[in-house]
């Protein structure tokens, strides 16, 4: 088992109240569990500063299929990296409407220009990445 | 001026020594700076629209499946919101770790309820909600 | 707890001992629990009899992207069926070849009709519905 | 003239007069016979070409989650196999049943192996394989 140790930290009394309030919304038991959490988080995003960390990510995107040549081309896109391309689920939210997450694993760097190309493919009207990790390198 | 409260926070040792090293990188002069920053950027993402409106979310998770009990509470909580949640989808990364992608799709504040269930539930290594649209809203 | 009763079955000495050569290869333990999930099998099948009955069902369909407006007419046929599909998930093969699983829910009838639509477009190399359950009516 | 041979199966009450019901519905006159039939289907489905050949398949599962440990041995097969398995759609029907698809590629006995294991695994109340291809080969 890890062993845990124990650190103080000071801050604004209101900036307190309010992170309690968020965190009790949230469902958290404690504080401890909460800030570990964010700090699990912010490790997470600096594992993406190597470019050469493996990593993985998942890209949300919504878009209209009816936009011209569209679907085409985000297709083709994933198509010329399918060995990073791990799977996409599609769900058909409504006669135009698509909501693509594509799963990446790679490179840090080769996998944010992959995500970029998709978020900034013409047509798409919202697209997002999580960075996230392979979880090996976290506790 | 504000005032200052101290409190502290129990950590595993080693994910201690990984925080210290990357805010050390990151030029914070001690760990309270560190942390307030954390919480403040939770707090800005907490910002959220209107809490009827219907949307769509992708909630992605990274876990330990070998955690006790981890993957069935998660499967619980989505059971228990099976007309919320579209589908989800497994990538099974190694011996050990799972990335999920969940898509949730209703009312604005049950999707974040829902989506805090998944990613405050103990054991869950990384966690992050993409609130995305319908789409029908959106030029 | 269910209440367990047994019945004795005759058959061809040659056949039985395929049977046990096949469900030994496939792991399972006894006969018993081999003839329950044909048994299970064939009543799922049943089900899709009755056209009105509410049913699940995964197609899977291999198709070449590059062949003329295929993807595109896959996904128009599914968003005008947007209702009964649930989501389809897309793995990218290789440059050229997409397998896609598309879940379908609702009337047997309907949801049949739907997956000859699809395995039926012009190009798809291979579709195979696979007509399941949603467990209810099943023990 | 094949000689007969004689074996007893233990089976739910319940599951039994289902399928009482249906083979009546279908005909036959008695449970041996329908059972023979059901063997012999299952036989002729196991045929399989080229074992070393490249394939890609699907298995379609419908399980009840609250079944004891169910969930976790699926979990557990599916990661000491994730080599092969590239992804796995879940879809929570309702509070009880979960609907999966595996994907997996690879070698065709060992896709082979693994789908029987998984659709062996007791509790699974249906199970399917669809052998595909991964186009290649296919005009």
């Amino acid at each position: 088992m890890a062993e845990l140790t124990r650190f103080g930290i000071s801050i604004d009394e209101r900036l307190l109240q309010q992170f309690d309030k968020m965190i009790s919304s949230k469902g958290y038991v404690n504080r401890s569990e909460a800030i570990r959490d964010l700090i699990r988080g912010a490790l997470v995003e600096e594992e993406w500063g190597d470019a050469n960390q493996q990593t993985v990510a998942t890209v949300t995107l919504v878009y209209d299929h009816h936009t011209r040549d569209l679907a085409d081309k985000l297709t083709e896109h994933q198509h010329s990296h399918h060995e990073e391309i791990v799977s996409t689920l599609h769900i058909h939210l409504d006669h135009h409407h698509c909501l693509e997450v594509v799963v990446i694993k790679g490179q840090a760097s080769r996998v944010r220009r992959i995500a970029d190309e998709l978020i900034g493919t013409k047509g798409v009207k919202h697209g997002k990445l999580v960075a996230t990790t392979t979880g090996k390198n976290l506790l």
